[in-house]
């Protein structure tokens, strides 16, 4: 199959390219490298020291003889956007070129703005161009399970049947999403859900967990490293606690630590896209896959570093601090998450085993870590 | 109370501003003058001749000794937005600043993105200044009825309780929209939603169903009319049959004319608008209330005109037409609408009642509704 990876220069875009490479399909990706400029604005950086698209792309033809077509360019702009899918009409685009992180989008109107801007219109952009140029391929987007919130009852894959009232339907299930970012993705899921209904286009909306690791079996050379951020507002919870007992700082839980959520190994999610990549969904499909394969309060996860980090060596605390977002501390949780495993999900790596393996690896950058060291705590509020 | 209105020159906005007024509210208002814009672009006009708001508010000054602070400006350009609310410090922001249109939308991709930004942007620029400069205003924000789609059990106002694999949870009812524009509606409802929960704004999202009728008391002069649009773009399907009907022109409903939705007589839109601005909801509530009074199917609307313009002398026919949208041509409609009812509202006028004062009305315009003729039939189509 054709691949077009729309963010190839991410976390997850540069991980799953050479993933799917290794399968044999034929590659080509997408980037405007914000992830990089917006990481440097707010005066961080990732705890890997990943090299320029440039040479990820050389070193990994020299390592594997196999290449991988890269534009630069920002899906923002229509012309640039119809232009790559008119001219590779892939079989599948996979829309990981979103602004992905909720305190970025909490920091400001303009943050906030530029957020729903970005992820909209470029989704938008990418809509109309399969509508037009690419009709039967296959969009398969990168939700979040964030888009739920925490409700009280069991969180089903993107639709439900329900009786209300002595009737019967069968419609989405309500988002109620956490940030504004969070909120970009609802709209998105919206916007995809419509055009699949009209147009016939087919998509796959992945309501992803959140992804922690750090390799897959494909980083076989310094060159060929994803990133790996840590600080408040492009690292995820377990990423910072990781940093932290790197460092010898305590691990700082949000609130009550009782916030829940699914969490998925990078390898075992880059296994999942590509199940959902070789089995597209039929014309006019909208489906929904809850991708994660285990859930852990923030408390559990401090737990599991503080104890895997034991195994290593490293004496972690964990310290509660006061939490800077609007959220349930203490909740209900219990989402579905069937349809992956239906087409043949297999998770290799528990949160214990993966943590091992990306605390090890995070040793070789102590040093890296220690010089953001200031830029872990929050500092951004949800309400000021 | 001081009001706000956002779209003032609008045909709600500018019929909304006098009503308010009359009622000892001190009103100010907005507009950027884009539906007149919009409008020009795709060549047609509104029947009734309006004038430049100038002249608008100069009269109504001169009539009611009242005057109305207008700005006009973009509420998509923050600098802008920030400005009016930071100085005026409305109790009220009635935000009716939005394009209004599914067909407008459904254009093309720019028109789609253009809805998105001007919708969503404008009204996250309003969110921000509220939480800065005015937090304890009530925005009123104008939604639609179409945000629910056409399900196949009763549409309560906004939330539900639900039953759900053995647990109960209250939550946002889903929303099914039918075009880019509804989309907009839609994600809007979220942010704001969103908004009220982090920052302790108040809200009440109006989910309004079709607003009819062309004149309310207030419009004594020529000067102080407000539009009516009945091309295909910017008319409902009820103001084109009444336009049909005038120049002898076979009323067109969409396919089997089985979509059924809610409906409202401009004026009574007035008093239940009014009546959600002078009992403004709680700090850090959301609230929802579907405003309409009563439901027809669009065959239904037809026979309506049929039946009142014979009363008037005019003799009127009706040809179904292929439906230029894709949606639900026979379905269950049953949204609830008692959250207004409890406030107060009592409809003054029917479909039927209302449709006598509009035909009449628009007779004095058959020439302006002539030279548009060619505007009226369908040529958006939302699947190409």
């Amino acid at each position: 199959m054709k691949v077009m990876i729309m963010g190839l220069d991410g976390y997850l875009g540069w991980t799953l390219s050479m993933y799917l490479s290794g399968r044999g399909h034929e590659v080509c990706g997408v980037d405007n490298f914000s992830r990089r400029k917006n990481v440097e604005e707010i005066g961080s950086w990732s705890a890997t020291p990943i090299k320029p698209i440039e040479k990820r792309l050389k070193t990994y033809e020299r390592l594997t003889g196999r290449k991988m077509e890269f534009y630069e360019g920002d899906l923002v702009h229509n012309d640039f956007t119809n232009l790559v899918i008119r001219k590779e009409k892939p079989d599948t685009i996979v829309h990981l070129g979103e602004m992905p992180s909720a305190p970025y989008s909490m920091i400001d109107l303009e943050h906030c703005n530029y957020t729903m801007m970005n992820n909209i219109i470029g989704t938008n952009n990418i809509l109309f161009a399969m509508h037009k140029h690419d009709p039967n391929c296959h969009l398969l987007k990168l939700g979040t399970m964030g888009e739920y919130g925490t409700p009280n009852v069991v969180i089903p894959e993107g639709w439900f049947e329900i009786e209300y009232r002595d009737r019967k339907d069968r419609l989405p299930f309500p988002r109620q999403a956490g940030s504004w970012y969070h909120q970009t993705k609802v709209h998105d899921t919206n916007n995809i859900m419509f055009a699949c209904k009209i147009w016939g286009l087919r998509s796959t909306d992945i309501m992803q967990g959140v992804v922690h690791g750090i390799v897959t079996d494909d980083m076989v050379d310094d060159d060929l490293l994803t990133r790996f951020d840590f600080d408040e507002v492009w690292g995820t919870a377990l990423n910072r606690f990781c940093a932290q007992a790197i460092i010898g700082h305590e691990l700082t839980p949000y609130g009550k630590g009782g916030q829940t959520r699914g969490y998925i190994a990078l390898r075992d999610s880059m296994q999942c896209l590509t199940l959902a990549t070789e089995s597209p969904p039929d014309e006019g499909e909208y489906r929904v896959f809850n991708q994660f394969d285990e859930t852990y309060s923030v408390n559990e996860l401090a737990d599991h570093v503080v104890k895997v980090s034991g195994e290593l060596g490293i004496d972690a605390k964990v310290w509660n601090i006061e939490n800077p977002r609007i959220e349930a501390e203490e909740h209900y949780y219990n989402p579905d998450h069937e349809n992956l495993y239906k087409l043949g999900f297999k998770p290799t790596h528990s949160l214990d085993q993966e943590l091992k393996i990306t605390l090890s690896k995070l040793m070789e950058y102590k040093d890296r870590i220690e010089a953001k060291r200031d830029r872990i705590l929050p500092t951004i509020y949800w309400k000021k």
